[in-house]
């Protein structure tokens, strides 16, 4: 248990300002001096020495293998839904089976976009289109993944915030909101090392997103964006339950749209995507995707094919990221013990896999605290950004995600961090 | 000059549709007895042998190729506008500067139909959404590109059909169209080699195309499909007046989206597409496209950029798809002209380059052919396919595409093709 700030007089606390003020100052003018480049923790962007791992990945698929090749031919058009090896490969990665699939582009960012956009302006067979039912509400999991909330934003959708739980999104909330108001139209989900929580949705709370259409208006849809299904630090990679599954057991199947993507296993910009939805919601989604779409590029979805082989290796692949990835989210984590563990100065999650740290500062601090840290040179996502129309009421969450930066630079960086802390917190106890 | 049927006698039509009867169910028959596969006209797809042009391409960069890259990292996310050198390389293509691309991902038709969606819900910084004024009306060049009227006609467009001249659209009534009323908010064109047509537009008609947008409402859009920019089949390759560069000098090049795609130069489903635009129109996208896409695929460009090499290169690579594709058409005209040219049963574009013969039938009877083929094994795009809502007024358009089929396919498709045009001509006239 740390100190409590509150219990120092105001000269302890005035004393302690005027000694991290001159240690910023003196930082700031280092830095100038030495003319250093900023160290970069805003996204969540696997570092080159991961992407390395997949540099076979380019040569992977060879003219022999094309000229091998028993299916359609992946040069031409066609194909809308996916070349069936990769739907074999990537089934375990969303819980389902490889009919259930579709594997598309380099995007699952962009298939969640064009759902939204469907389902607004199209509906689908069973479904109204949103847009026809006046205004559109979704429920937003904060802190949650900016670009997911800036979707829904973009479309004019009202963004109603729900908080976590320990295990998980606050559930009851959730249920009393889509049982009383039909305009809600989905929910953004990230059920594994959340986005930047690190929260495991834990099989209860699953249990409960399957039974949760059932209560809400018929064209409901729950947006599963499972980005880190497999994206553990240690060497025990662990499932949660398919919601697609639980949903079939509820008869819901049709409210629930799970993505994955190889964009933080293979490379970040030229992997591919796939969703699994039930029967009824891949006719609606192939059926709109057909308007727009000659068919995603099949040779890069046998590239990934060829290049894991089988779902173990993607798994054994995934240890060497976590090899890589793990050591600099140790680094946060000692560093900030060693430097904010005297008094109560922040909170923040230690993940178990994911991309992200959750740091949150006292009230009212965070956009000072990212502030600060920039005049050191060190690049923060903006304040706010994980919350619907990035407005953090609390003005105190920031987001880390050290997977890019190198080794090196995280300790330094969480230095400046915890000294922008301790300058934000103290000039405000001292006012 | 050929005969005319219509100086036939009753009698001379009758016996004539005896004999096409009887050599109809001949064939019919020995194709039942023969268990032959269909041949396939339908769509405008390159045959395995064009695509063999470009197997080096899955080869063509390689893990050498990224360590030696200079530029942002092609592997990880970002770089929505695409790699400089996919810029440069593809410029020609458009008849634009590097700096006025976007070089996006394997397919053309996507950014399209994003487009239209775009500016149809958001608008741009200087253009009112579509959807804010009421209906919308738009404007399709028929015969046309099927794919591009299904789009406007998914988002509940009204379209708006407007014929051609010899030397391409009819601008006359494109132009009184436009000024006259302002709910039409775009024009699909397809300017070189016109899918099914084979117009290539003069530059007469490019200049009025240019000034077309100040007499257009203020959020008017020439969708400007250049897919067959570099289609030719004569070895002097050709190229038409660049429409944003007359819109330059006019002042309209905001209205202006052209496109254009690798899909019919290396792999059809796994090429790259690219739009050229105004610095206003490009912000826009840019700004759109940044809400779905994390970056198009970056190491699918340079793979472009490594195999061709300079645009030269990639011209003399279309010269050896048009020694495929130009035998293939030869084949189709000589067969025609052998089979159809005693009488007046119908008539025929002879197209300089593209992927299309459009042959018009005698009013009425293009469904009747495209079934009665189809009995004898021939699969031919539906007739009315290439009009809005696949409906032709005078059904009597059918578009060939003669790409796809092996050569010794050809000439007894075409076989098929006329002993339905004469049995059902004859048919027709006997009534």
């Amino acid at each position: 248990m740390s100190n409590k700030l509150s219990n120092l007089s105001n000269k302890q606390l005035t004393e302690l300002h005027q000694t991290f003020e001159a240690e910023f100052q003196k930082e700031k003018l280092a830095r100038a001096t030495r003319a250093e480049v900023s160290i970069d923790l805003t996204r969540g962007k696997p570092s080159a020495q991961q992407l390395d791992l997949s540099n076979n990945l380019l040569e992977a698929y060879s003219v022999k293998d094309l000229q091998e090749y028993q299916g359609m031919d992946p040069r031409n058009y066609g194909g809308l839904d996916g070349v069936p090896e990769a739907k074999s490969l990537f089934a375990p990665l969303l819980g389902a089976n490889p009919s259930e699939l579709i594997v598309f582009g380099n995007s699952s960012l962009e298939l969640m976009y064009l759902c939204i956009h469907f389902y607004f302006q199209f509906g689908g067979q069973k479904v109204t289109p949103w847009s026809k039912e006046g205004s559109v509400k979704f429920i937003c999991i904060a802190p949650g993944y900016d670009r997911h909330f800036q979707i829904t934003e973009k479309f004019g959708f009202e963004l109603v915030t729900v908080g976590f739980n320990q295990d998980g999104p606050d559930m009851d909330a959730i249920e009393a909101l889509v049982a009383s108001d039909k305009s809600i139209k989905g929910i953004w989900c990230v059920p594994k090392y959340s986005n930047p929580t690190g929260h495991v949705y834990s099989e209860e709370v699953i249990k409960r997103f399957a039974k949760l259409p059932r209560v809400a208006c018929q064209n409901f849809k729950i947006f599963w964006d499972n980005a880190y299904a497999v994206h553990d630090f240690e060497d025990t990679s662990f499932e949660i339950p398919s919601l697609l599954t639980l949903c079939k057991q509820e008869g819901t199947q049709d409210s629930v749209i799970m993505f994955a993507s190889t964009s933080k296993i293979t490379f970040a910009g030229a992997g591919v995507c796939a969703v699994a939805a039930s029967d009824t919601t891949r006719n609606e989604l192939i059926a709109h995707l057909g308007a727009l779409s000659i068919g995603p590029d099949k040779i890069n979805q046998l590239r990934h094919v060829k290049f894991f082989g089988s779902y173990s290796s993607l798994q054994i692949h995934m240890r060497n990221h976590a090899k890589i990835i793990a050591h600099k989210f140790n680094l946060v984590l000692a560093t900030l013990d060693e430097k904010l563990s005297d008094y109560d100065w922040a909170v923040w999650t230690k993940p178990r896999g994911g991309y992200f740290v959750s740091f949150d500062t006292k009230p009212g601090l965070a956009k000072k605290v990212v502030s600060l840290a920039n005049e050191l040179g060190l690049k923060l996502t903006p304040a706010g950004a994980t919350f619907p129309y990035g407005k953090d009421p609390k003005d105190s969450n920031i987001r880390l995600a050290p997977s890019f930066a190198t080794s090196e630079e995280i300790k330094p960086a969480i230095e400046k961090l915890a000294l922008s802390v301790k300058l934000a917190t103290l000039a405000q106890m001292i006012q």
